[in-house]
């Protein structure tokens, strides 16, 4: 596979541990200037990779969250009032098609309506941004390349990509990590030793199965590192696990003393 | 018939590979002064034949692509503040009809309902524009044309064209390429051979036949474009196929199980 | 009845054949200062009447298209900013009333409820436009009528006028044209000969029988009109039937069908 | 009952023929500085005989019709730019409570929820206007009255007035005039003579009871009036019968027809 | 009781004739800086409650009649342009908060969800009213306080104080007069005698026990001072009962006619 | 636990009497820069603990009252007119991440959607906040930590946070204290003595067993604290519970009746 970088990750390249080919196929769209989509769960790296897919690839990246009230000219730009005039100030996207780089739109599907339509003629042949309050239509570079992401775990009827905006991307899967790097990601991300830190990715692994019954989603990576860093700052095990593994994913009492349970049987 | 035009295309001109006599139809139209509406699914290259006819007529092109918060003043125009004064800013219709040439309205029915009725006095046989806003009265030169496009496949009872809207419109019903032109398409454009092409295609038609079952969408011929663009990049056919047409397609893991059965049963 | 002009339509005025007493009524309605409403299908010459008669009468005629985000500033006037002041501008309503003629207001149904209330003053004895923002209260002079239509084949249990302001007004029903009078009026809109119009009205006739059941609305005379252009121009009929009676009426490949076969009985 | 005026109307009193107690009411409210709601059908007069109350008492009348989007600042005012400052314009609640005089809200029911909460200061004892946006607080003159108007026989259930509002008014129920009051009424407003009006109101009571049936609302005594305005203009009876007692009540292809025969065994 | 006030309301202290121990409790909680709820139906004499004891206490009274559209920035204040600038401009809350006085909001359920909101910090220990969009913190000095009122009796489930909010205040019960008090208040106000009075109040509480069955709410005591009003004018009883106490309660046909019988039984 | 602090809280720092592990999970937490959500119902302390702590620690504290119309420009700023231009105000929030502190958003499940995301780049390993407006990003400091609270027990599906925003807090679920806590909490806030708050207490246990059945929320210890007070002024015990532990919690009259009775049993 000749696409694969083999010089090694530089200090200033945030780390990440590759679960399969993702890092391949990032390569391959962005030499193809093809666009992006990443599904996966809460916390299980997707915002990570991008930005050590950036740094390793030497591109600008800019991160829009999005979310309900997002509309398309907070991406494209607006007008604002200076000195009494109008003057056009550009939105992230904008720039980014502007300056060359990746443009990452995380939880995409939050978005109102528009943003996903004014991403269409830049994921088409065109790789164009027509800005109609300008006039002015951009051409991206080759070096643009936009990344958008989404959580299909949410049982969200009204948020789902139209067919006509899912088929611009080419698409990555994301999952949680297997065992044992889990346990090296989480022990080298809080401080916490592998033996101290394997139980609580056992004890995940054992609440994410729960996902879709008593919990809406299960146990994100980044919580594991919450925990094993409070219990690397002296707390007790237990205390840790009911305050980042348990009070975080439900309200319910009764599925709490379940969960505690669990714990228990796992946590001494 | 002595529609045709007999110069072959330049090569500025994009390439477009009719699939019947769309190519006469939108000439007689262009020349009875008629608007069009173009229906058909996703990425099946309506945008792509409008941006051909455009170039073949020597016709300048305006693409709106429209969008549940586009309103009639984001075609017509609005008056932006420019020194203390408000000033008329010409929306992209406005200038289609002021300087000539198709102003085409990218899956019209997303758009806020107003629009289509912006659109009446001009697709009858007034044609004219009425900017309410600054009391002008444009009437369209007859190098003018209105094309404007929807996908009949999403199933949204809320967003249709009314038949006042429709009934001002000689309508063009799209579908995918036959089989051997469709070939021809993917390899040109993505620079791999016909032979790996065309079992992408033959994949690519079995999953068309799910659509309304266990998929919104058929896989598209962009989205096939994108999977022998990323296997002539070196990626594996398996990978690629995932990527392009089974992630784009589905969230179900049932179905994406049976997709990914489905494709490994016809690429190896 | 002598309300009837009785001068032959000069070349200015344009073409409206009558189908029963709705010239006599408008011209009743105009010396009584009464207000009109016209009920009946899309592109029967409901907008072509208000034409002709405004053209007969010798009166301006402004006409505006109704659509969801049509408000009463909209028909009324607004304020805009010009050069820091905020200064009155007429709209379209008001210029109507200021200056007398008729003021035609296209698919009232669909403007948004405080236009029908706007309209309340100016259609009872009072004839009077309240302008609340300026202050001004104009009475409209003799030779101001106003002009209402709908279209009550919609099924739209949302839009649809209040008895309040549905017994303002002197109300007409409009139809299709008889038969013989149509083919006249296709054939000489669209150049083509009246033995090869025939088919087409026969089969328009046939089509319209479906509205309610397999299609929303039937065949418009203006979609007669481009079937017979586009024939005109050299398209076969079989072509500019499908492309302007079939494809514009549905999407639904069942009924697809079965009008295509229906119109091939007819249209050899 | 001595709250009766004598003095017969001055020919600048606009025409009103009372049905029962409804002047000596006004009167007596207006005395006692009582604010007054009057109930009634589309047509039935009270808009009349407001117009008429406020001149036979020889105080000014502001009239404004309520609509789904009048809002407290429509009546109370607004600021404006102007020259770069915001002034303050006092809308046509504001300038009435100024200036003493009637302010109408006719059909107040269809406004925005704001605005009945604006009516309750004005309407119980401390009878003042709180003007929040300006910081001052208006109290009403002797001379000062608020009527306002609604027709309970809309279905609406989302559009009606809230205790709290309704238990501050005084209140009227208006209904159609009697036969022979109506008669003349219609004649004297129309010019056709008795003998011609007679089977038109006749007519009319009929096609009244239907009301809530067949039909939303009953013939209006304005739809009377217009009748016999196109027979005095000239038109054949049916004629006008047709397009203002049954064009204006249905669009229902079986209910005009029952109409138009039962208008047929009245109206020769 | 040692909180009650000794020296008798002076000539201009607002008559209130106490139910209970309201006027205790409100001193108490005023001693204390508690905000206070007042619960009860419609015109039972909340409002008038309020200006009294604010009289009583020689306190300013700003009072805020909710609806709707109130929203945060109509108690807190906001920016307005002036001269070019934007300048802050107190709301009447915010007034209250700084000049101290009590702060009246009338239906506090009405308004916008963010005005409870705001209610918080005022409405705890802290005391204070952060303004966010100046960056200041007001501090309540201990001569502020504030006062709200709702009619639990609206049947409005979206309508209702979040128990965060109600759990906030001291809150006091309303119901109308005892039959010998309401005599005496209705007889004062409208200077009918209290033998003529006496079945008019003797009827509002026979109309007071069908709430909630036939009609949504009983008759107020205010609409009770009205019906005294208009028969003290010379009205007859009955048509002052049937404007007062009839026609404000109910627009059905068949609730009317019950109502009347029953009046007619009470009333001569 | 040498997490604790040892010193003796000072004079200026709110008391708070912690019921678990809560105060050593808070320094932990701000130690490790994570952020924290408090769980619990209305009125338990979360407020005042959060003042506590920031006090403690010698932190500055920053508090929002999230609600439905908060949206993420009231907490990260906006552009404001001034003299003719647009200047950027930092929001509340922004302001914390500038100069550090605690920024508290007591209730952030009400606030609107956007305000959850905007939190998303502050409460990952990047504690970043983008200012798209400006095109900024502000990195925080590591004296900034985020808090936010809600009350799990409102039953208000609407009103959740998304598990992608949840899974980035280290959690804490509060209660109600220990009933000899808040008999001493509840005396020494009142001035009321322990004997006479012990029953007052009882009594609020008894209450509290039954929300969610008869009453939508137990009565607060704020509550307890009005009650206590208002004896303390002199009150009579049943007076004082009817106002602050019983109007408070319901409007129903069956259930007011049977809290009434509950209340005799414990208070003479």
């Amino acid at each position: 596979m000749n696409l694969m970088l083999t010089n090694p990750p530089s200090p200033d390249i945030p780390a990440y541990s590759p679960a399969g080919n993702e890092c391949a196929l990032f390569e391959t769209a962005w030499t193809r200037q093809l666009p992006l989509l990443l599904k996966g769960p809460t916390g299980c790296g997707k915002t990570r990779f991008v930005s050590h897919m950036a740094a390793r690839l030497g591109l600008p990246l800019s991160t829009v969250s999005c979310h309900d009230d997002l509309a398309a000219a907070d991406l494209t730009g607006r007008y604002l009032l200076k000195g009494g005039d109008t003057i056009w100030v550009d939105g992230p996207l904008t720039r980014a098609v502007r300056e060359g780089g990746i443009c990452y739109l995380d939880e995409v599907v939050e978005a109102r309506k528009d943003v996903a339509v004014v991403l269409h003629p830049l994921t088409d042949d065109r790789r164009i941004l027509p800005l109609e309050r300008t006039g002015e239509q951009l051409e991206a570079p080759p070096g643009f390349m936009l990344v958008v992401s989404y959580n299909p775990g949410y049982q969200n009827l009204l948020k789902t990509l139209k067919p006509s905006t899912r088929q611009r991307f080419v698409a990555i899967e994301f999952d949680f990590l297997p065992k044992d790097r889990e346990i090296e990601v989480v022990s080298s991300e809080s401080g916490l030793g592998t033996t101290e830190v394997a139980p609580l990715v056992e004890l995940a692994r054992r609440l994410r199965v729960l996902k879709g019954h008593d919990i809406e989603e299960g146990v994100s990576t980044r919580l594991l590192v919450y925990c094993a860093s409070l219990i690397d700052a002296g707390l007790s095990p237990r205390d840790a696990v009911r305050s980042t593994m348990i009070e975080p994913l439900t309200d319910e009492p009764d599925v709490r003393a379940a969960l505690i349970e669990l714990s228990q049987a796992v946590i001494r």
